[in-house]
């Protein structure tokens, strides 16, 4: 590229902050807006100075959302005695997709991460522990994700919040519903048969 | 995702019309956006506004640029003789990293595509069939990729300049520099057998 591609090199740059786009991308994105859907980048363009600006954190369950309190935790319907702790909205979104969760969440916008600098502090864990002492909170449930790090999130928080009577539960383990034994992997299998009823 | 959050909605689906992003990949770019990178978002922004607003056309070889003309097309110290058509500016950097060639470009932006709606109009064939007849190209360098379409790309363009009686030319099929034959498809061993030399 040379200098009269200026904004153009600055428009991949500007592409690649997006998680998961490298150069190869970026600049196929860049070529792509430019070429065929200019309409697509200023709407684009639009929608990230218009979310910017409208969207912040939930202050209840740090989720995102426009308003001070969010749909989730302004709507009386919702069990104010359980509280679901899920690391991001789309994590929510798959909870509420099941339809058998009926009370309230805390999002931590993220999960522990100390090899990335990701501590306690930055997933709002201060946050969550007033929340769910707050005194309507009777039972937190634990829905972090089953990788090492959701885990060693999950103990965590599970260790502070019983440390404070709290009852904590954690979503359980085991074979995923529909599949066979042959094609599970060991582990999960081994999980199953610990925690077998 | 409920009405409050009409603008993160929003963004996921103006980050949709990203090639190659998917409504998990779109999520999961505004969240990380909304949550570590505001400031990035807002850069990608200006950077997509100032690029629809700067980039246009060369008004010789097609490719994007800033000026009326690019800097390649303006730079007298290359040989106006030898015309390189490639589909994409991407492409063209490349046969530029080589350091090999020293002539002209003409850069499609794409590639003949009949399915996608794609035909010689889309890509300027016109304009490249107008720009190789200007009286100064002696030769035209076919680089389209080779795919089905690029190569089907460059026997239409290459039919139509040898009918205009002008030198045309195919980058040479081969066996890649530094690969082992046990390794190299058979496709490209075929080829390179009948293009021995």
């Amino acid at each position: 590229m040379s200098a009269d591609t200026h904004s153009l090199d600055l428009l991949v740059q500007a592409l690649r902050r997006l998680p998961g786009v490298g150069v190869k991308s970026a600049q196929r994105m860049a070529f792509h807006l430019l070429q065929h859907d200019r309409e697509g980048a200023l709407v684009l363009a639009q929608a990230l100075q218009t979310a910017c600006a409208q969207v912040r954190h939930c202050a209840l369950c740090h989720t995102f959302t426009e308003e001070e309190i969010c749909a989730t935790c302004r709507d009386p319907r919702r069990d104010a005695a359980q509280l679901c702790v899920v690391e991001t909205p789309a994590d929510q979104a798959a909870v509420e997709r099941t339809g058998a969760y009926r009370g309230r969440y805390f999002v931590l916008m993220g999960r522990l991460s100390p090899l990335d600098g990701v501590g306690p502090r930055e997933i709002g864990l201060h946050k969550l522990f007033e929340r769910a002492c707050d005194g309507t909170v009777r039972e937190v449930i634990l829905a972090t994700n089953f990788t090492a790090e959701g885990e060693a999130t999950a103990h965590v928080i599970g260790e502070a919040l019983r440390a404070r009577g709290l009852q904590v539960t954690r979503l359980a383990r085991g074979v995923p519903a529909g599949s066979e034994l042959e094609y599970v992997d060991l582990g999960t299998i081994a999980h199953a048969l610990v925690d077998r009823r």
